[in-house]
């Protein structure tokens, strides 16, 4: 293998006689080349790039939590991959600045050309949200007709398959109904983290009704924002409440699968539980991502068409504004938050479980 | 002057004494050091410092507006300190990152020394927005009291100054207002900006009627679309039509600087209009960056504390939400957007126009 | 068109059919797939589709530059494509972080079946090289062959041919020297500046030699401070001593071209010369970006391979190392900062001349 | 407490009364002020700030290393640390960018005011190196005078006394060599390893030496490549061969501190392993990281000064560059990566080591 048989490899083994001949401007077959067409080529092409990656993350670690048994590794693994793939997530929110040089008389140049609904058609992007999880019911209609209908053949039926088969956070949601700490020996999770919770607003109530620096309208404020907060802990003390919550759609998560990740945000730092929180928090990571690049490309729209109406009757930029809040889907990870106590309530676990919960070495 | 002096010159230059010597743990007093709440302070005393720079900055802009004759210098000095403050923006928003590793359960060890809705409470923040432009009554209601409120004595007398004064949205207004190229000699921009909005439009209405590969579903679809369009366009031929939407609230920005902001856009390539090209770029640059700032910070905050509800009777999370789109100033600027039309249709300068756009010396 | 025809528009549009086929992993065929070798190939991937969407932008802007009249228009326009070229750089440094999550382990899984200088073969990227002005015998040497041997038939031949054409680097200096305004009616600026430069030197030693607070050896060792700087300005009065320097190899740029690169500089915002800064500024720093892409890349392969040896018979970090520094091409520009004088000292602009700087709008 | 005493609350609680008022131009006093003075000031200041986070981070980390036994817990709290020192020092390397706004021409406005070494003399920046490692004859050596004369009284009592102490570096290196499983029952680490690195270079030159693709020149290439290589292993198999490197300063780390950070490299996978093996990883990082931010920063020197010379009879772009390399401190935990071995050539753990590593719930 001489230096040229392995540099035509690195060509070779890169395709990139496909890849670099892949950029045909449609501007050029008609009234003369617009130069920024180039850019709105390759940068479309680079996103389809990072997309096939997370595809191929995402997918991956799909299979690693299908698997009968999840061990310990696999978990790691996960972690590792959903840091990779928040990490190309703020990739593609950042070049966005790329694109954001070309300004709308650039774009006019050749927008014409497009078709008018491009940008909201790329097939991994929407694979990818089905993956995830997003059901087409929750799905923000856009101009009247299902969003499958954009695609056909091969494609449309992957699309449906996708909606069928178990979504990322299905799978989450499983992982986390599995695993097994909400009721050890003695320890019943549950009750201990109720019983805290009430001496923790017991406590809190006990303060503001005697403290001789509020007045009277400021204590009754702090006792009522005190008693909206206990809705939230109610909900997770009686699991009918909780199931009714979700029968009305406003929570998505199942009640075990709350637990777990309430007992594993609040008891982090023991060993066995370190992978899992940075699970949560890469998957609440993602999620905030996600939105995040939805809004920015709003924002992208908004500089680059303004309210410009498109084919479904409404700009652009207003279908995808919709899109930022509607189609989050772990927002019951992240408001997990609101059930936290401090460290000062915190049930402590009995030595019992702690060694439980810690490795096998003996130093 | 010994190397000992020149040191004791850079501790004393930067005041480092002061600086160094402000952070004051609350937790320090009470139950036990909480290791976290350094970062807490820390971050929001660097956000104290960058407000004060951009405060800096535009209130220099402000000055330099509001000078009888500005010239070209001038903008020249604007552009480049509106850049400077977006690039502070961004690393407002980047440092979100570090206080994101501070989780809800380090932030609960100390969060209850804190008064309920201290992250409110940024006196310099709330300036800048008045600054800028923000009116008290397009401003968003918090737990039903005025913001003012918040401050007392000179800090109060401040804000309701600021907001008599002219603003940087007004100043901005008035210079666009200024220049003098919407009816220079023979070209009366207006009127051939219409003409060739119509053209264009008429052109694309044909296209599609005689298009033989849309279905006539397609067809109406299309039309429809444009004629959704027109009316911004319309907006801009009548200004009484204008003037409406600014009663009505729609729109903020007046007749005169809006036509200005647009011929700057289309024509920016002409060399006077370069710098002001640049200009409004920066300040819808600005308007987007606070936007993504409060985007971000809505989602550290329900990482941090999820649905809690706060003194005010909603949550934090809620509150800061609605300020996002609510606070924008500048969504004029950026839709200028709408009304831009492609090269092919843009009317050509006559060149004794072209010359007096451009510089006066002769190669 | 239906939307399943627009549809099927945005995939042939971006030619996903061969973008998305073009990931053919060496490990599938061979003992078992390497999960991370699709990053591999796919960061490359992108890397090269924006190394195409530089070569574009350099490549009009080297057009742009060779045209016989540049007019302040086309200066304007190189400004915004070099502003694009710089945050594509900014992404192209920010993904890095994407690639750092593949570890030294999950490397070798696949390493082995490519060829042991891989990185090192991008075409594209030497293109670029060579078009900025990297000459072959400025180049670091990577383990004694000529770094053409890499390539053969047309791509060799492509990389010959624009060793021998005007480089970017040469289109600048070219542009620099017909710049006319050094020697403007009775402003001669080179004398003015000499004039300025001599009178803030003699009141530096001044000042030092009489104040009270220096210690004598202080004195000197500032006094020789002074000394020191005053050979980068002699280079400038004295046009033989720069092009000594430039024989010698210590400085590329030629005399013509760094005065005016000096004067404007020093007079940025004279409305004619706002632009050709802005251009100044945007070369130094692509310049700097891909040195710190280099740099970066340099820390990527330390924690990738460490410090293993390549068939070039040093390490691929030791290499790339070298080139951080010497591969750069426009340190002449940066280096104009070193000549700068304060704006107190700055000889001051007959009004006739600030009004030729102008333009020629008048209000 | 009403609204009112809450809100002097947030203004008392950042001390925002000292953090505000510490901001004195000098140029404000002398011959008028100078803009950019303020940023100048600003930027150094967080700066300041965020140094002294960093310090409270390190700090605490290495007081977490002395305790007599670190448990689990505290590695997690570590890795939790160092993740955000590292987000900090990604603000601190991107905030260059805003201090890059302020140019040449800006600087010298204001800079003659300032002591000549201004930048070099950051007490907490000093501190922090000598804590984390930086040993004085290490040190790149600036204008002949030892570092600590930059300061006097406590300051220089605290470096110097820091230089006496326990570093980071060797309190990493000591809980590498605490670390228990480099000689497991009848797993003994450095037999199996250097069996299978025996195994893989052999199988390595028995492929060149049979493969038909190679020339005869390429053969001897590879083949000498492969022994360049073998003497980075030998060090490892050979404890006084690594002794001997270290005496003669081409390493720093203990042999057996680096046969665990191998062994933990080669086994992160294993639960018990997941933490130290981000723990390494997070110190490569920051020392990446800090170089990083010195490399920028030569990059803004040179934007700003050039080539100027400081006091010290080099310029201060000659000084930085220097330390960017010479100041590294964790380049052997970097350089693991050169003794990594593919999975493929891997020794097995038998399974009660296997067992040893895990977790003791059992499923």
């Amino acid at each position: 293998m001489s230096e040229k048989t392995s540099s035509v490899h690195y060509i070779n083994y890169l395709q990139l006689d496909k890849i670099l001949d892949a950029q045909h401007l449609v501007s050029d077959k008609k009234e003369g080349v617009a130069h920024e067409e180039m850019l709105f080529i390759i940068i479309h092409q680079t996103y389809e790039l990072w997309f096939k990656q997370i595809l191929h993350e995402i997918g991956s670690a799909m299979d690693l939590f299908q698997k009968d048994k999840i061990d310990e590794e696999n978990i790691g693994i996960i972690v590792r991959r959903m840091d990779r793939v928040n990490k190309i997530m703020t990739t593609l929110v950042g070049q966005l600045d790329i694109l954001e040089t070309m300004t709308s008389l650039d774009f006019l140049d050749f927008r014409h050309h497009l078709s008018p609904a491009s940008g909201f058609q790329s097939h991994q992007f929407r694979k990818l949200e089905v993956m995830l999880g997003l059901k087409i019911e929750k799905r923000h209609q856009f101009g009247g007709c299902p969003y499958h209908n954009q695609f056909e053949g091969d494609k449309k039926e992957e699309i449906l398959n996708l909606e069928e088969s178990n979504s990322f956070f299905t799978l989450v949601e499983k992982w986390l109904e599995r695993i097994p700490f909400l009721n050890m020996e003695e320890f019943d999770f549950t009750k201990k983290y109720e019983k805290a919770v009430n001496e923790m607003l017991e406590k809190e109530i006990a303060i503001i009704s005697t403290s001789s620096l509020l007045t009277e309208e400021n204590r009754m404020l702090r006792i009522r924002m005190i008693e909206e907060n206990r809705k939230y802990f109610e909900r997770v003390f009686d699991e009918n409440i909780h199931k009714k919550a979700i029968e009305e759609g406003e929570i998505a998560l199942s009640y075990k699968a709350t637990m777990s990740a309430l007992l594993i945000n609040l008891y982090r730092d023991e060993p066995i539980l370190h992978l899992p929180y940075q699970l949560l928090r890469s998957v609440v990571e993602l999620d905030h991502k996600i939105a995040c690049w939805r809004f920015r490309h709003v924002q992208m729209v908004e500089k680059m068409l303004g309210q410009k109406i498109g084919t479904g009757g409404s700009s652009g930029q207003e279908y995808l504004k919709q899109t930022v809040d509607k189609h989050k889907l772990f927002t019951d990870l992240a408001n997990i938050a609101t059930l936290m106590i401090s460290r000062s309530y915190l049930p402590e676990l009995p030595q019992n479980i702690k060694n439980t919960l810690g490795f096998n070495y003996k130093k």
